[in-house]
């Protein structure tokens, strides 16, 4: 798990949005990232694209798990409340295990609880192990 | 038009990322994205926020384009070829017009012409004129 | 709830299809189906339509347990074990409660509880009240 | 493909639904559906599930039609217009021909061509072949 962590290190667009991989253990991942005017859309809230590679980086963590390399074949998200400020939490949980085509299901919170977004996403195993 | 690419580009994280709007009317819109080293993830390519965030500026766009303030409900994304250099463009297109409830299609290529990515999102128009 | 009940037992192609609404409360929702020959696709397993009709008579009643007229705006059904024979159950739960476009997701789990179809879908709620 | 319209006269849902296969090629499928009692929700309109059949059925055609056996792994559904009577149409255009997991795209219409739903699903293809 500490090499897996290590790896998704390198994802350089979560790290440059500040998303941080507080814990990885097979099956789930929470990760986090601090809301600040950098992350913010037109409309003065957290762009759904800042909230998705937050996400994102939360199912790469519990897809890999496994330790065989999955990519994200599709994902779908949906917005459930704005957040301008704070701390958000990701977390990943693999709602089916599957050889080929894994289900993983995000949830996103704000500091006070409140459910902002939930991704869920369809991942696909390639052939080659992890490390 | 004019009004509303001014407007956004006051998307912080949709800009950080080097989103660029390159052209919107009503009910159609286009951006684009040079990939670079820091759009990538921990598998070499561009990360899948990354992608979102142009997908979501495009869609912003048009959502928005009929003057009245548009949120995005819900998207779904689907991955269908890895970029990792040059550019990526997105057009979007409302392909259901609807008071309350627009639905918008916006798909990803590459300087080749393949298809990166289809992204799907169903919008949500508030009371409020965007001006 | 009864009244709820009542209206749903007109939903007449879930009817036809089988579907049997086992119990309704505000936010929760169960229903099921005893998939037979006719519910099956060429493949020989239930039919993708089949399992989403389950899934949208659930979906239904728990939209609609707040007594305002709600309609399912998008849906997404991810498929996970083929089931062939036996009943199937859909537990449908209002995971965002909201006065315009709840959240809901319903999981279908076969006989042994294996889980066969995981549905998310928004909700678009209507002025009118139910009754 | 006489072959895979007689393999697809065997979707017994589809075909209890009264849903006809009237036209498949390489990557392009259409098929109809009377709409008729039978179909309608408790709300009075065409149910959600027997739209999905009807788009069911023409995703499987478009996905079956490049001679691998080929299902769905997942589906989005958009409903955008109510429809209460007469013939709907679904037309399936595979978006990205993929040798594991193609993309494909369903549109369904009214008598009046006017967008009743949209339909994405990523196929999933099996090593065996179709026939």
């Amino acid at each position: 798990m500490e090499k897996l962590k290590e790896i998704l290190l390198h994802d350089r667009f979560a790290a440059e949005a500040g998303v941080e991989l507080m814990e990885v253990r097979e099956g789930y991942a929470k990760a986090r990232m601090l809301v600040t005017e950098k992350h913010l859309n037109a409309g003065g809230v957290c762009q759904g694209g800042a909230l998705f590679t937050l996400a994102d980086l939360a199912f790469a963590a519990v897809a890999n798990s496994r330790r065989q390399l999955t990519l994200s074949l599709n994902a779908q998200i949906t917005f459930l409340s704005a957040v301008a400020r704070g701390w958000v939490y990701a977390e990943a949980e693999e709602v089916f295990s599957h050889a080929r085509v894994p289900f993983i299901e995000v949830r996103i919170t704000d500091e006070e609880g409140r459910l902002v977004a939930v991704l869920t996403s369809s991942g696909y195993r390639k052939k080659e192990n992890l490390f």
